[in-house]
């Protein structure tokens, strides 16, 4: 039984919340899903009635977001400025941009910063100079944190309640020949995460990957975003990644948090 | 006076019309253009009720799009999701990324894929290696047609009513000391890049920069998109684009036909 806060708190919800608009947006995120969709599709995915999916498609038809296929519907370019009107608002992603590129360039591999959302790592900015390893990340792409060397440093960035729940509810499943599946075993990874300041993982997300990451932190020493660095474990050996690439860095991370620092 | 037919369209569009979403992607656009936002902001921002504006933030809250600050809203990196959902549901731009970086770090310049969206240019992937020339653009960024020579490759590929119409509508600013601003000149340029196939722009958009530009079609021969590589005037001669950018670019565009081509 509910107490009386708790239904006030419900029947505020209810009343400020825009149903629409959130039925609108999964519309835009399951049609990302493929390259077109049918109406039944859409609703199904959604989980809303046809009628209603239909009434969404049309207004994100005419406001220049969906265009009509022979089989159905798909996104428009315009969806990107949805995604970019975040990166043009905030400053970490300008500032980091470059200096990615230059350790990418510099170590031949791809990089990425990422922060945490809900319990998953989210690029917002990446670089990517391989076809291989991770070619089809970019910003606004996402990986699971619990088996990502960037995810290990921001859920050690998180307060002990909040990991405790993110260790509670994760679904830790084996994806690679090392991935960490015990919740135990991975708060422990986390806490040498946070102890060490870098983390190296090695073959947890996928067969073969290799990948350090290092925290970006704010003036108070807060760990804002994570920058990380993945290779295959035939081309880079572990060695090489600590008296390498751990270097590397360190040094863009400098560069990155004085540049931010500066704009304060 | 409206015939018949046009009521009823416009009964139509009223009865088929989410207005909730056209507002709350209009509030997410809008929190773009800041760091963050009073909720008065947004209001004035977005022309709507200070109560709606509310309702539409709390709701793109509870979603995980927006966060609060001291002073009133700003967008999370969770909005990237959005714009990511149309690059995952393409194959273009994850077919020309790894191309468009190995352009750009052999000519150590930026360089983009463009596709029209409604009067400007709007890139679906871009790699920039200066921080000094359109550092600040990305995928998701727009420019003008009509001054860009991805713009005038891409206006050339408009049927003539199109065309026509385009010509009608858009407003020709005098941006750098070379804009062409008088619509008949700027239709005898893009008919220049129809017949040539490539485009060559000399500080139309900003003092000092040039971009060479050109199409990428699909089987049938229609142009969907443009590929350009942008430069100083100072660092690149009118010689080089020619002689060295332009060989190059036409090989990048024949490597991502090749692909996009085999994948049909």
């Amino acid at each position: 039984m509910r107490t009386t806060d708790e239904q006030a708190v419900g029947e505020s919800w209810i009343r400020d919340h825009v149903q629409s608009l959130e039925r609108g947006l999964a519309v835009i995120c399951c049609l990302g899903t493929s390259k077109e969709m049918t109406l039944t599709q859409v609703a199904e995915a959604t989980a809303i009635t046809r009628a209603a999916a239909r009434r969404f498609l049309l207004t994100l038809e005419r406001l220049g977001y969906v265009g009509r296929t022979d089989r159905g519907y798909r996104l428009l370019p315009r969806t990107l400025e949805l995604g970019y009107a975040y990166l043009s608002s905030q400053e970490l992603p300008q500032i980091a941009q470059p200096y990615l590129q230059q350790l990418a360039s510099e170590l031949d591999e791809s990089c990425g910063v990422s922060v945490l959302d809900q319990d998953a790592i989210l690029y917002i900015a990446r670089v990517t100079v391989s076809r291989l390893v991770g070619a089809n990340l970019r910003a606004g792409s996402t990986l699971p944190a619990y088996c990502t060397a960037a995810g290990r440093i921001l859920l050690a960035a998180l307060g002990p309640s909040e990991l405790a729940n993110y260790l509670k509810r994760a679904k830790l499943e084996p994806r690679a020949p090392h991935t960490i599946t015990d919740p135990k075993v991975l708060a422990g990874e986390i806490e040498v995460a946070r102890t060490q300041g870098w983390y190296l993982i090695d073959q947890e997300i996928e067969h073969g990957i290799r990948s350090v990451a290092m925290p970006i932190r704010d003036t108070s020493g807060k760990t804002i975003a994570a920058v990380n660095v993945s290779s295959y474990s035939t081309r880079v050996s572990l060695t090489q990644l600590h008296r390498k690439f751990l270097p590397r860095i360190r040094q863009t991370v400098e560069k990155i948090e004085a540049e931010l620092h500066s704009h304060r």
